[in-house]
């Protein structure tokens, strides 16, 4: 069994030129009750606003995809094909390339962030159907493990939380030294920057991408609070001393450019949403952020517009998203420029 | 000054995908005499059977614009750009890219092969005005060298030949480590195969694009004679030893794949016709090679055929293409898919 660092291969970071974005509609009843209406109008805001920069296929069960062709503008293409639930970010493949031009893709293995929601045996297949289906290459890695719980800068450095990658609930039996090494031999990578843990009530047991994420290589966007008793404020200061102590793999010292969180806002059992600016989709040419009808959201978008120049920066309201647990990088996931066997 | 290899970038393999062909209309007329006519058909039909496998871009003098495009078909597009003569695999950029998916590009000084035609002060310009146009950053590389001249397999590895690369016509003061120096900061390679010398009576000094192509990693297609008495034996004979005699920069011995030349053909006072197979065109998802009108033809198609296999091979009449001095392979320019700036 080769690996794909072995073959040359390496994940591109999202700022490399895409083929497409995927995106998998909201269909998890007991996740979304009556939330899901709202939660499919948001999604499909989510695609038309990516589509202006790059095709979006989106992924829906087969008595769910005439309803996606109406939400949507005709620009997003659909795809039936089975699934349980709507991140695929997390579910999906990790597309990968070569110095050839070449495409194939990890396929991690996916417990449903630890066994959080049942059934979840369709999502754990959606990354083999997919790549089947469009014919790319799939190195099935040996490790649980979410899209969302590591950033890449594409030159050899990866960004993750130890609260995520070494919970008990993913991967008991490995250590810190094991996990790297498969992060090294199915990413390409050379250097893991280990952020402690994300966001308070954060059921993904800590995404790295609602704290950070890499603008180029070098310079991240990170998440701030300004709030001392702020719940998060604790996390986030750890999170950027961490992050301005740290090197990456060619040995720079990283920018971090600050974005201050939103303010707090609890669901129904009073557990504090997940919120974050970082968590945004780079598309060829454009930025997909979320805002939440916040007080902060204009100054968000100016930050992430200057960090991001050059991009069209779009926000999109994210607050029906959120309620089920995750943000626009969730929801999304690129397929880099590259050629299928 | 930094270097195109500090800065991350490589030139990548003439089968990575490509956003489209380079090609440059026939218009010296001393060069071309009345065979200027016939060439220009020639041109059309490599832009046409290009053209079903990716965009091609015709550069034309601003009087011959129209002309390009009612000879070739709707999907041929032109640009109006002004020009001395019409091989840009010579005078046109080497494009790179970076892991990051960026595009660059490689201006060598060109010096129209050793001062034989004049003028040469529009071609020696065509790189920068093209690459401006596009907006793709642009190395100035210190070497007096033509694209035909070298061959990269995307791993690291270059083919040359001597003859070519240390004739004092192009860079008199320079050593060979010198050059290899140049050819490792500005294409991102890391070892040079040395081949001899070219096909007898080639006017561009024995250029290696009529001796040999990379069909993939390890392996090449090279040109072979069976006749003893032939003037390009010996020739042939001594590259396909060194090709098999040599080690690549992941420290692989080459496969050899044999193509037979073609019967020989003389101009008309007298010289030796440069006629190759392997002077082809490795577009996306297929290959545009020369055809001669010769009993060797099929065959040759049939061994790159089978040495390409997925691709669709398209056998081009080239005489009236050779008449001018070169073969498919120089009158294209592959730019790599990547962003540019």
């Amino acid at each position: 069994m080769s690996t794909p660092a072995a073959d040359g291969f390496f994940m591109p970071p999202e700022w490399a030129p895409h083929t497409r974005c995927w995106m998998a509609w909201p269909c998890r009843k007991d996740l979304w009750g009556a939330g899901l209406d709202a939660a499919c109008d948001a999604y499909a805001e989510v695609a038309d606003a990516i589509s202006q920069f790059e095709p979006v296929t989106m992924i829906a069960r087969g008595d769910e995809v005439a309803s996606v062709s109406m939400r949507t503008t005709a620009k997003v293409a659909t795809l039936p094909l089975g699934h349980d639930d709507s991140w695929i970010r997390d579910n999906g493949p990790s597309f990968l390339v070569d110095r050839q031009g070449s495409l194939a893709a990890v396929d991690w293995v996916f417990n449903s962030w630890g066994e959080k929601y049942k059934p979840y045996d369709l999502d754990a297949a959606v990354a083999e159907v997919l790549l089947d289906r469009i014919k790319v290459r799939r190195y099935a890695a040996p490790l649980v493990l979410e899209g969302g719980a590591f950033h890449v800068d594409g030159e050899g450095t990866l960004i993750a939380t130890e609260q995520c990658l070494l919970n008990p609930n993913r991967n008991p039996g490995k250590s810190r030294e094991e996990i790297e090494q498969v992060l090294r031999d199915y990413l390409g990578i050379e250097k893991v920057i280990w952020l402690a843990r994300g966001l308070v009530d954060d059921e993904t047991d800590g995404h790295v991408d609602n704290l950070v994420t890499f603008v180029k290589p070098g310079v991240v966007l990170a998440l701030s609070s300004g709030d001392a008793d702020d719940a998060n404020h604790p996390i986030l200061q750890d999170a950027l001393a961490r992050l301005r102590a740290a090197t990456d793999a060619r040995g720079r010292s990283l920018e971090v450019i600050e974005v201050e969180q939103p303010k707090a806002r609890y669901d129904e059992k009073g557990g504090r949403l997940a919120l974050s600016y970082v968590n945004l989709y780079i598309a060829n040419g454009g930025v997909v952020m979320p805002v939440f009808e916040d007080p902060q959201d204009q100054k968000a978008m100016d930050i992430v517009g200057k960090a991001f120049a050059g991009r069209k920066v779009v926000g999109v309201p994210a607050l029906d998203i959120v309620a089920g647990g995750g943000g626009i990088h969730c929801i999304t996931q690129q397929q880099p420029s590259g050629k299928a066997e």
